[in-house]
């Protein structure tokens, strides 16, 4: 009665479990390799400011699908290809800083599900901006050594400009996953209104031109913030520094926002000498000293330089884009921070027009710009809206209603690999409820001005339909003409009507 | 403008990420720390045919948290113990079987938050039940090399009987996590009655005693079903066979319920010729051969030898137990599969007693014997109970009705790491509904018959209101005495009330 033990490498682990990366099923894995193959082509394009002309291609294949994504991007260095695309856990987006990626596992798992459904390797072609030269690999994943196969390797002169095509083979159903694929492209440029997509499908092609040529700031690589602290974290950093630095330079060289001043408040504060040497520090301390650090509370903010949040301006000329409401607003919340980790909340919020009533209000989510389309009742955002009691906003369900939330942050709490819906994590369901709140209060005003307006239309149409009676009436009395009457009395009226309505904008201002 | 590119080892990428294992913050990894060493203690006693008898204690230390897990399972070999407590994906759960654990992850975890948290490392005492020995580690894990690091070990004469002794001094919030552990722990005790578990915490003990001394039969290891194959697995499983072995061959060897004629049969159907030698087969007809093993569809379904369901007995004497209802009822359903993997779905639904009234039903969630108490939106049970008009089964809400069911298959399409949520794989849905609907068509049976029973009472009554009056008329016509004709009376009303009631009874057979 013993067991047999063994060890998996990380791609045979993510080979077994794919669903828990939304590798789930056909349909679901074609949509989750475009999602990939989009969000490293931003992360190529934008965060290093430059405005993303994304090519996306799908195209049947006698029970396959080629699926083919090119960006207009910085590049990837060659030497880096085989173990970007074959190599599951490496990657370049393990800094703090906001991109779509995170995982370094994403475009791994297109690659393992293409491999395993299709036999067929991935085809990778890439130049750097200040190279001549232009690579093009055709890499697998030797799945048991988590290693990269590199099947061929062409080096030519650079053809076109910078960028990235990237070029895959896989099981996939286009039938069932093309409305999911077309609303997360529709999505994305909605969030991201300064890209062109063009789709090319089966179906046709859809083409969406940038909107706007106003790139939001690049987010900048930044420093940890000294709440986000644990024992391992300090461990490294230790490793990393000279060993007769001491603890106040240590602050201050390796943590975000902390100068001399804070660095030897928070060493008296928690007991330490500040010119202790890092060399002296025990284990014991190395715990002391992380509690510490999570616990002071006079740290500054985390700085966001690491973000970059899309604006309520573009928010909101996205919503009335794609909506075409009769109401919209956006709020750009000022930043937060959970656990050492900076965020900021955006909320747009739309009604009326040609949003269709229904009976909770409709959701657009989005993290670091991606938009989440699947487990949306698993999200923090569901909870936060489900909460309010809408009657205090004057809407009365079934009601035109949507709103669009967007959580950026160099840390997004996703509850899966698969990127699909954000956790509970107090501080940022706080930021939500006051962003969305503030919205709802922008919107009972414009539904009070839209009510007032509706009653004041009434009394017109009302009085209105007497005038004729009384100016009769009037002329029998007053021997003028009954016209002349009629004439004043309506320029009476009209006056009446423009001073409630003034009166009116009065009061809101 | 170039990137830093870095890989990162499987325990590197669950320390940053951790949160999509469960452990978000101080509550949610207690919790979730208890519930993988309860798994664990589960998963060495009744999958090996032992009564389970697992004490744990909780007790606050400064701060931190003890938490220790002592069970009598088989043990875990000594030179097994650093891997399996210090290296992520490591185990002894990657076979077909149903297991709790499956992710080689899980205690991980626990070990990896205690470390980054409070620095110290875990400790384990463990007897394998034919060593005179037993072994004490303390273990961490190098967390850039993904490799345990022992701190201690000792080697004793065994002083109990065989088991395993865990114990972690972690960052925890009691108080908040309190509520959740002891459901956790009372829910476990519900689906298996079989386990004495006890409790010690700082807030006193609880004993939860086996209600039956019946273990369900063990699951056994099974082979792979041919549905479930892709060109990966096909590959392992030839560099493990002879190059002369024939397709056929190899067929029957390492697939679940194919013989020869099954074998031969998908060959000519496939066009393999049946002899064809495994050294021959080129990466295409490997593809080919994968594609068409998904397609065929006159394989046998797979053998659940690998399951071990609870049954509906034990379900419902469970149901009974904790919730105290008016009406209790239980289903196993027939073994199915999905992509190969077989499952079963098992459901018990309760009514009225001391279920107190709610919206919708009230859920308890179990997969492999896992009570899952987070994510109840984003699981498919929750899906298909909200899409079932309950008014069909006399189900007026609020209502005092609870849904117990529980999933077990050698592969439960978790949502994530932190086994919370099933995913709404289309078979498993369809089992779920089937199921419910069955409970459901008992439920209304049951409340046919109490409004019957109702009606026939209130006859009972209203008739009975009358006796007297028609005695005393009758009397006065008949001469006989009141109380005689009351007598008779009574005789001829209790008659056909149980005439009704037999009838009605006779009706419902």
């Amino acid at each position: 009665m013993t067991e047999k033990y063994k060890g998996l490498s990380a791609a045979e682990f993510f080979y077994k479990n794919r669903e828990i990366a939304g590798f789930s099923n056909p349909t679901r894995a074609l949509y989750q390799t475009v999602r990939e193959l989009v969000e490293n082509a931003l992360d190529a394009t934008e965060t290093h400011g430059i405005l993303p002309t994304i090519k996306v291609m799908i195209k049947p294949l006698d029970g396959k699908v080629m699926v083919k994504v090119e960006d207009n991007g910085i590049g990837i260095p060659p030497e880096e290809i085989p173990n970007v695309f074959g190599r599951v856990f490496y990657g370049s987006k393990y800094q703090l800083r906001q991109t779509r990626g995170v995982f370094g596992l994403g475009v791994k798992m297109a690659v393992l599900y293409a491999q395993i459904t299709t036999g067929k390797p991935i085809r990778v072609v890439s130049s750097m901006q200040n190279s001549e030269f232009e690579y093009e690999y055709e890499v697998q994943i030797d799945i048991q050594h988590n290693t990269p196969v590199i099947l061929s390797l062409k080096v030519r002169k650079k053809r076109k400009g910078h960028g990235t095509l990237v070029e895959l083979i896989t099981e996939g159903n286009w039938f069932l996953a093309r409305r999911k694929i077309e609303s997360y492209l529709r999505r994305t440029a909605m969030i991201a209104p300064y890209a062109t997509i063009l789709f090319e499908g089966p179906n046709g092609s859809l083409e969406i031109k940038r909107a706007s040529r106003k790139l939001p700031p690049p987010p900048q690589v930044g420093k940890y913030h000294p709440k986000g602290v644990d024992i391992e974290l300090l461990k490294i950093m230790i490793r990393n520094s000279s060993k007769k630095t001491t603890l106040v330079e240590f602050l201050m060289e390796n943590f975000d926002g902390v100068g001399k001043i804070t660095a030897t408040k928070f060493c008296e504060w928690a007991g330490f000498s500040p010119d202790t040497k890092l060399g002296k520090l025990t284990m014991e301390d190395l715990e002391v000293l992380a509690r510490k650090m999570k616990e002071y509370n006079k740290w500054r903010r985390p700085k966001p330089i690491t973000l970059s949040p899309v604006s309520a301006e573009l928010l909101e000329k996205g919503i009335r884009h794609v909506l075409n409401p009769e109401f919209a607003t956006a709020i750009t919340r000022p930043p937060s921070s959970y656990g050492g980790n900076p965020f900021i909340v955006e909320v747009a919020l739309a009604y009326g027009g040609e949003i269709p009533p229904s009976n909770t209000p409709i959701l657009y989510r989005f993290a670091n710009r991606i938009p989440l389309l699947y487990d949306e009742g698993a999200d923090v955002v569901r909870k936060v809206v489900d909460s309010i009691d809408w009657s205090i906003y004057k809407v009365k369900f079934p009601a035109p209603i949507a709103i669009l939330t967007h959580v950026c942050s160099t840390k997004i709490p996703f509850k899966g690999v698969g990127k699909e819906a954000v956790a509970d994590v107090p501080e940022i369901e706080k930021e939500l409820t006051t962003a969305i709140r503030e919205a709802g209060r922008r919107l009972r005003l414009y539904l009070s001005k839209v009510e007032k307006m509706y009653a004041i239309k009434r009394r017109k149409v009302t009085i209105e339909k007497y005038i004729g009676e009384v100016a009769r009436a009037l002329a029998y009395i007053d021997d003028s003409s009954e016209k002349v009457i009629m004439a004043k009395l309506r320029e009476l009226l009209k006056k009446d009507i423009e001073r409630r309505g003034v009166a009116y904008a009065e009061e809101e201002q």
